[in-house]
């Protein structure tokens, strides 16, 4: 049997999602951001305009455009205006340092910024700290669609499955971010295989109050537009608030991580919820013991998903009714998704531990401009996650350890190796090793370990404010290391690898 | 932009979908009839001993395999072995005489028969009336799998959603029937466009109480394998029953043609329906105004479609809020599907009549061996289905005319061209036209005007019973014209072509 990796991404055109939305349920909701909601045909109305102006400024089809904001209608208007420009997403982490942004702008080739207004100064800063000129659009002061304007918008034609919807950055243990594809066909089989696990509804309200630049976000945005139902986004988490929608029967489906339900749960008290929720489909990092019981106390129906940017965020899930019943597990993959687990380059029985490898629709072409690393990440079709699991006998999956290194702070991905990179390039460090530990309030933080150039001597002189102060300039606030402990050598084996293991049994 | 009929096709591989509904909702209800009901862990076991079997017998990957079958176990498990088998379904209409049906198998190269006890002897009588020796099996006389014969079973590969599922067979305006081509993919679009119209609910129990032979039948199987519901098989329609399973809420979706909602509603009387039916999903012909309105009142959540083998069943759906705003009409297609109206080659605007065409991933690759029949019917993506129609303004689809010769008597679709071949084979008649007349129950029956070898002389001699007992013979029963009329000549124009339309105005 064929074992190509093109032979498990689907391919085929399909009619534009948007204009296909404005035109059959046109006056459904598509967007509702604070007290602005936008129809699908207003939507569509706007996208097509900023599609045209952004057109008429030179920019082509294909081309790559960043995106920074989080206010919702920003964020989405930026999505859909170019999808229908048929241009490329770069959504940057706003809470990024210019100089990490420009490092994926430049690598990304980025040729347009649009932003709100609480990241138009982050936008200036990052074009200050690199040598591109571009065009830009604060997504909040565009003169936006008149109707005289009939013919100034741009229409796109049908959608390409195979084509390139996004360039998503997440770092990796190499310290350097890669820029992971996202297909159309991704959101496709993602929405198609989340549906058949989460149930579809027309009138689903689907509350995202997460950042929209990481996959968990964005794939909700891009869900319901397939759908052909109601994004509700909340520009910043508010666990009152969030209660109060799910409270008053506004939203029947919730994207959260563990910790933001530990902070619902805290604010809620003892009554139980009300309204009419389906599902918390719950990202990030598995949900400690007590969270779920604490959810299931309150009803709160958690769905614990396992997912990664590489596979456009959900890649198994575990339904509501079943979150007593199988504590601790990530559920079953998504219809079209299979996952396995290996060891050596072989697949392991059931009840082993190895190397989460997942394979299906849902999974990244690869690693923009990096052939070689996505070779190695992708494998007769399966990816290589880096992250540790087992699945049991009924297939149910086990995650065990997050890529070994992975640390996961308030929901965002902390790579160890970057801020190593950044820490070991201070004068006073000759080698540094972080690691994460367990906080209640944030899931996981990260400490450093450092060794100092002159040992002894050099660790008097350089204080934690100093270091956190020289981290600040260069990492995003989340990545810098809460604690710093002067050691005398780290361990490495004899190839010179960091044995992280051990490193973190120092903490115990 | 690339205009190939391929790239509207879906491809790519998925895993087994019977598989992995077995291995992850095991013990969910995949089929139930009658007192029967089979778990996805027991249908798939029982489907892959049957696959086995037929393996054994030398039927291989590609095989071609006919199913006689009403009742629904028998059906449903020849469907999934032939499926685990990686063989290929070519489902027989049971009302067919033998020599249609030998007429079928032999153009398809069918090598082995599968059937129920109530089938049996129409198997033997068809493979009588051809030279063709084939594999049979009686599908409730399986010994079935035991416990013991662990390993006497066949599993099968990933789906490629190009493959060949189905061959089903559809007469045409040539009087010859052609088998449509239906690929997995056709199936996995279909799904998905209908849970986008209908939803989709992990409880869902989708009720057919019509034939499963037809594709709106085989859809409705092949649906619940995919969402991993349960499919509810009645083996022939009985109102009263169907009432029943509506209104003690055992059912969530039903398929009907007009004529079965008007038989219940006869039966069900004044009170309203209960339960919580989401939808009837109405194939087969537009439902006249008074049973639009009918059902309005007793509360059926009706959903107008329009469809055809070539596009595996479901094209456009009206959802049943819009019923009564938009009498008449099916509907808007389905999210994947474009539906156009062409003339002289030409896309028409809105409002203009003319010929339907539909593309997208749920249309047909083509008929078996057929290459030019195909290329005519497919033009850059377009399938040309003949039938005449109309958009609104808003893009909502309405029906004028099925293929202008086609007659739709109870749910079974009737093509003149072949009744009058056979007509004009008997020995007193020169000339036929077969049209259809309005009837109260069936919503159409067959009439035909017919034109004598000698006239004056022959028409005394030959009766309409003996017209009729020639037809049985040759034709299934709700193809026989239920009246003649003998007339001296027919219209056809200069090409010799018959207008159907002057023939039909005699009958007012």
């Amino acid at each position: 049997m064929e074992e190509n990796a093109q032979s498990y991404r689907w391919s085929g055109r399909v009619p534009d999602w948007l204009q296909r939305q404005a035109m059959t349920r046109g006056t459904t909701l598509a967007i509702e951001n604070n007290s602005v909601q936008w129809t699908y045909a207003e939507l569509w109305d706007r996208a097509q305009w900023l599609a045209a102006e952004l057109g008429a400024a030179g920019i082509r089809r294909g081309d790559r455009v960043a995106l920074l904001a989080r206010r919702g209608t920003a964020f989405a208007l930026g999505v859909h205006s170019l999808i229908q420009g048929e241009m490329v997403l770069v959504p940057g982490n706003t809470r990024l340092t210019p100089e990490e942004l420009a490092w994926q702008w430049q690598d990304a080739g980025v040729v347009a910024v649009l932003f709100d207004n609480g990241h138009a100064s982050l936008a200036q800063r990052v074009l200050a700290s690199t040598d591109l000129s571009m065009g830009q659009w604060n997504l909040e002061e565009l003169s936006g669609p008149l109707a005289s304007e009939e013919l100034h918008r741009h229409s796109r034609e049908d959608i390409d499955l195979q084509a390139i919807h996004a360039i998503v950055y997440t770092s990796g243990t190499t310290g350097h971010p890669k820029g992971t594809l996202i297909t159309y066909g991704n959101h496709l089989a993602g929405a198609m295989g989340s549906a058949q696990r989460l149930g579809l509804n027309k009138q689903d309200r689907w509350l995202v109050p997460m950042p929209l630049f990481h996959v968990g976000g964005l794939a909700v945005l891009m869900r319901s537009l397939i759908y052909g139902t109601t994004a509700v986004l909340h520009d910043e988490f508010d666990p009152v608030r969030v209660n109060e929608e799910i409270d008053r029967g506004r939203v029947s489906l919730l994207s959260a991580v563990p910790t933001m339900l530990l902070r619902m749960l805290d604010v809620h008290g003892e009554r139980p919820f009300q309204g009419h929720l389906r599902a918390v489909l719950l990202g990030g990092s598995a949900a400690p013991t007590y969270l779920v019981e604490r959810c299931l106390k309150a009803g709160l129906p958690m769905a614990q998903s396992y997912g990664l940017t590489e596979a456009n965020s959900q890649v198994a899930t575990l339904a509501p009714e079943e979150a007593s019943t199988k504590i601790g597990s990530s559920g079953l993959p998504l219809l079209f998704t299979e996952v396995a687990i290996m060891q050596d380059g072989c697949m392991v029985a059931a009840g082993e531990a190895g190397e989460i490898v997942v394979r299906g629709p849902t999974v990244t072409p690869g690693y923009f401009g990096q052939p070689t690393v996505t070779v190695q990440a992708l494998q007769k079709g399966w990816l290589h996650t880096g992250d540790i699991g087992c699945l049991d006998t009924e297939g149910y999956l086990y995650v065990l350890d997050r890529r070994s290194d992975l640390i996961v702070s308030g929901g965002e991905n902390i790579y160890p190796a970057e801020v190593e990179q950044i820490l070991t390039a201070h004068p006073a460090i000759q080698d540094a090793a972080v690691v994460g530990v367990t906080h209640v309030q944030w899931g996981q933080i990260p400490v450093a370990f450092v060794v100092a150039v002159a040992p002894g001597v050099q660790q008097m002189r350089v204080s934690v404010e100093e270091l956190q102060d020289y981290c600040r300039h260069r990492l995003a606030g989340y990545k810098i290391p809460q604690k710093f402990f002067w050691v005398d050598t780290l361990p490495r084996n004899a190839s010179g690898k960091l044995m992280r293991k051990e490193v973190r049994q120092w903490l115990h």
